[in-house]
């Protein structure tokens, strides 16, 4: 019995004594986070399977884990021996979570904390007669050392350097959205809202810039609910508390929201509480509903994420600058990995990874990753979300294609970009998925569309030429980019699977088509792209894409007669531009061999 | 004070007696359709308007009619006069009937057998307080000569002829679905799905071959409700109602259904009654919800619109040669139409429509034209659905762009096709227009795309290309085609709104991109394309579209750089294709003639 069949094993005796049929361990926290902090990484506690994104469910037969084509791979693998089953997700015919439930399970334990509002209400209308019994904290008792909440000083942005709007101006925007809205009273729980509102950012989530707390703002206050005793500010900056409480932000303990919520629920002026069931945790609506009746809650998606998504003029005149000085780093940092390679001298997939950090790391505003870098060479590349071994990763060879994904948070944005690097010779396959793939990732990056259009409707330029080759990937195209903030966000998205929302100009997304070949290689590129205002006709308004990110792409791997005389054209116009703009930033050997490249 | 002026004024004289703040009219009829008979044209009665997909609000003070942008222009032509002002549907911000009435009406009458159920919904849903009177053929007092219901002549469909499967078959699958369902009976109102069910057609209504009637489906009677005593069996075959009984199908009178309903509604056997509130009139819906409680009816979509859109084998065998003929016929009318204008001979836009009528009318097994003809010379070609006047109408001149939207009715399907036709010297603007929209065409012919994927997903290819110049139109790219039945079905679609019905091995749908400028030209080119298997690979199984329509796409006013390589290649095979496909059936001067086209 391996620690994981004993953990489950343990939790099923839990599960026995008290009368349970199922428990949920969600893969979140209870800020509905998409990467929780150490404590909440329960997933990876209970079944050693590492990646997000990821739910269990636990019953007396059966153990199972859901998650996405991301990592159906790394599923399969890191579950072997356990006894956990994988449960593919957006898959055709998949069987979500409630569905399967409601085949075994009427008495259904969750850690209510970390399980969303809304995901609860499926359960519950899944399951005819479900009894579903909220336990804070299930694992504690089975976790010895369960780590505790993290607390990590607090930075306070000043926006006249780092862009954006001040906190005051947000807030009266969320108080002028709450009287149109009839909400007296929002509960923010969604940590990067919180961020963005106050302007503020902390490290309590590896690569995310987030403060774990709560917020409730009404008309005449804000109490911000964040571990009080223990919070400080960064040391490094010259912030203070002092710069909230100036502008009416009460700082309360991270406990004491159950206790506010209480004395809202006396507060007769307060006619309706607003949140967000997607991120409001299971744990605190079950609180609200007891304090509240009915007429005075209301849920919905939160005005927050859609208004964050839409970055002012200061913001993206940074993200520019920021995704220059970026790609700058990672043309350093592709030319020493030829240059390694050229020099016979073994490189590993960790080497690579850690001189990259090292070399964004030396950029002004730096702070941090804004993932887990995916340094994937040969066969590791074809998972998406491939994690990279500080021991023993594979040998960088001077053939086929080498994947690197990454990112850094910065003052001034958030960055990611995926290059897949012709290393020396390619086989015939790896060429055509090589072209394939980035002819989508061009043909998104060229589209014009009138104002109103979604993501979801322009997914498919992205995918024909790799649907016409009989190829495709799992995952999505675009996922929203944060502004030092998280590297995914919403509210929109380039997706096969439908999502109503618009592209707005000022929205920043990721298009980034790939092809994954189990066993042999895998191919992504990814560009960030910048909605913007493109001109009026006498048919509307048209809108269009800047590409923000600035680093060349190899054409050693591409197949002219694949690409497409129009696409072709893009690519050499898009290399130039990027010789042009970073050349004046590099060592003079970088420039010279980056010219090489881009013509 | 005109015709029509004159019209709502007694109306409104009727509206204040009665105490009535809004009448709502309707351009259906009692089963929902789409055209309907000259009976239920009561918004060209009341507005003069004459399309199709109009509605109309009269209040005390305001006459508006609704309509999308296939119609603004011959709006605001046909209402010049009337006082009745245009509503846009479809456009950003558009203001629906239900919502224009919560602001200015409380008690609100329609002709119940004229609207649908869930449009009554809509504004119950969107007036507070709302008091719906339903007063069944509303406008009979004030419309003096009104027609009557039609009754035609019905024909049954002998399916080893003509394709498809046997009425047997067809309701067995039905009965299944209610067995699977829950249903104990179900309720047809849409006269398509009553067509098709029974296997019968008729021309109760023009270009749809229909018969006007109810169904009601149990697991052990069928009840066709139908002019009883005036329908008769189409004299030119040898069909018999015989048939029909002989399948179980009791035939009655088309008032007997309420009387049926009625004594359903005792029978303690039929536990659910299942209608479609798309189609189900609402006064039908209130004579149920009578007879009914709640819990004993079940609203949804008729499964019979999926069911049907899904053609046979034998149906698409007949649809390939369909379109083949069909396409002969379309070449034999260009033929000629550049014929009698290279003779200096004067072709007005209904001489050419009354001569390409009369080509189809050649073809065996023609019916009847699926839609009226719309042959429109220069500015004209600018109104989507442009209606030629049989007297005044413009004469086609050697220069500039024809467009011509025609199709026929056939015992072995329904045909449908546009071809712009370049008649000489073009314009720069008319080439660029007339390339940018057949490449958003082809674009869309050669789609390779995985199981699951909706219209919706595909519709910007047709646009992209126009999108990219800053142009566009404002109607579907596609709609669903009948198989001898309506030339618009559903339940897919083309379209940049969202529908979320997957296209399916079978359907067979237009591909109609175009570009409109009001009082210039206009450009549509449409093919109809049949959906299919495309193989599978190991990223899953993939669908494409074989193109039916067989008549060749004059190349004289493309500009190649424009249409580019692949499109262009795609062109050349087509005409190749179309060019050897039709040469044996064409007269000799036609097949040479074609091949100077094709070549």
């Amino acid at each position: 019995m391996n620690v994981y069949q004993e953990r489950i094993a343990r939790l099923r005796e839990v599960m026995l004594s008290n009368g349970w049929d199922a428990v949920v361990v969600s893969g979140s926290d209870p800020h509905g986070s998409e990467y929780p902090a150490a404590r909440w990484q329960q997933v990876k506690w209970l079944t050693g399977f590492t990646a997000e994104a990821a739910d269990v469910v636990i019953t007396h037969e059966h153990a199972g884990l859901w998650t996405d084509s991301r990592y159906f791979i790394q599923a399969q693998q890191q579950l072997e021996g356990t006894g956990v089953q994988l449960h593919k997700t957006r898959v055709p015919g998949a069987v979500g979570i409630p569905q399967w439930l409601s085949e075994y399970a009427k008495v259904v334990a969750v850690d209510g904390l970390c399980q969303s509002m809304d995901f609860i209400s499926q359960i519950a209308d899944a399951v005819e007669d479900v009894h579903i019994v909220d336990v804070p904290d299930l694992l504690q008792e089975l976790w010895e050392e369960r780590p505790s909440i993290p607390v990590s000083p607090i930075t306070t942005l000043d926006v006249a350097c780092f862009g954006g709007r001040q906190r005051g101006e947000k807030l009266e925007w969320l108080r002028k959205w709450m009287l149109l809205n009839g909400a007296d009273c929002v509960l923010v729980s969604s940590l990067d809202e919180i961020a963005w509102l106050l302007n503020i950012r902390g490290s309590d989530i590896e690569y995310n810039p987030l403060v774990i707390s709560y917020l409730l703002v009404t008309q005449d206050s804000v109490n911000w609910f964040v571990r009080k005793g223990e919070a400080t500010m960064d040391p490094d900056t010259d912030d203070s508390f002092s710069e909230l409480t100036d502008d009416g932000v009460d700082i309360e303990d991270y406990e004491a929201l159950y206790r506010a919520l209480e004395l809202l629920s006396k507060d007769e002026s307060i006619a309706k509480v607003f949140a967000d069931p997607v991120s409001l945790n299971y744990h605190v609506y079950a609180h609200i509903a007891e304090l509240f009746t009915e007429e005075r809650l209301s849920l919905g998606s939160s005005p927050v994420v859609l208004e964050k998504s839409v970055k002012t003029q200061s913001e993206i005149e940074n993200l520019r600058q920021t995704y220059i000085e970026d790609g700058a780093a990672m043309e350093c940092f592709l030319y020493w990995l030829e240059n390694e390679l050229a020099s016979d001298r073994q490189v590993s997939e960790w080497d690579a990874s850690q001189k990259l950090t090292s070399l964004r790391a030396a950029i002004p505003g730096y702070r941090g990753n804004s993932f887990e870098n995916i340094s994937a060479y040969g066969p590791n590349a074809a998972l998406p979300h491939y994690s990279t071994p500080e021991e023993g990763s594979r040998i960088i060879e001077p053939k086929g294609l080498y994947l690197v994904d990454s990112g850094g948070q910065y003052l001034t944005g958030t960055t990611d970009i995926t290059r897949t690097v012709p290393m020396g010779e390619c086989t015939y396959q790896e060429k055509e998925d090589y072209t394939l793939v980035l002819k989508g990732m061009i043909d998104l990056s060229m589209a014009v569309f009138p104002s109103g259009t979604t993501g979801h409707q322009l997914d498919v330029l992205a995918r024909m030429p790799l649907w016409k080759a009989g190829r495709n990937f799992g995952h999505g195209t675009g996922h929203g980019v944060g502004y030092y903030l998280c590297v995914h966000e919403g509210p929109q998205s380039i997706r096969y699977q439908y999502n109503p929302q618009p592209l707005l100009p000022g929205m920043v997304t990721s298009n980034e088509p790939a092809i994954y070949r189990e066993g042999r290689h895998g191919v992504r590129h990814e560009n960030i792209v910048l909605c913007r205002e493109a001109g009026t006709s006498e048919f509307g308004d048209w809108l269009d894409f800047e590409t923000l990110t600035c680093c060349h792409i190899d054409t050693s791997a591409v197949l002219p007669e694949l690409l497409g005389a129009e696409a072709e054209a893009w690519l050499k116009e898009y290399n130039t531009h990027v010789f042009q703009t970073l050349a004046p930033l590099l060592p003079g050997e970088v420039a010279e061999w980056l010219e090489k490249k881009c013509m």
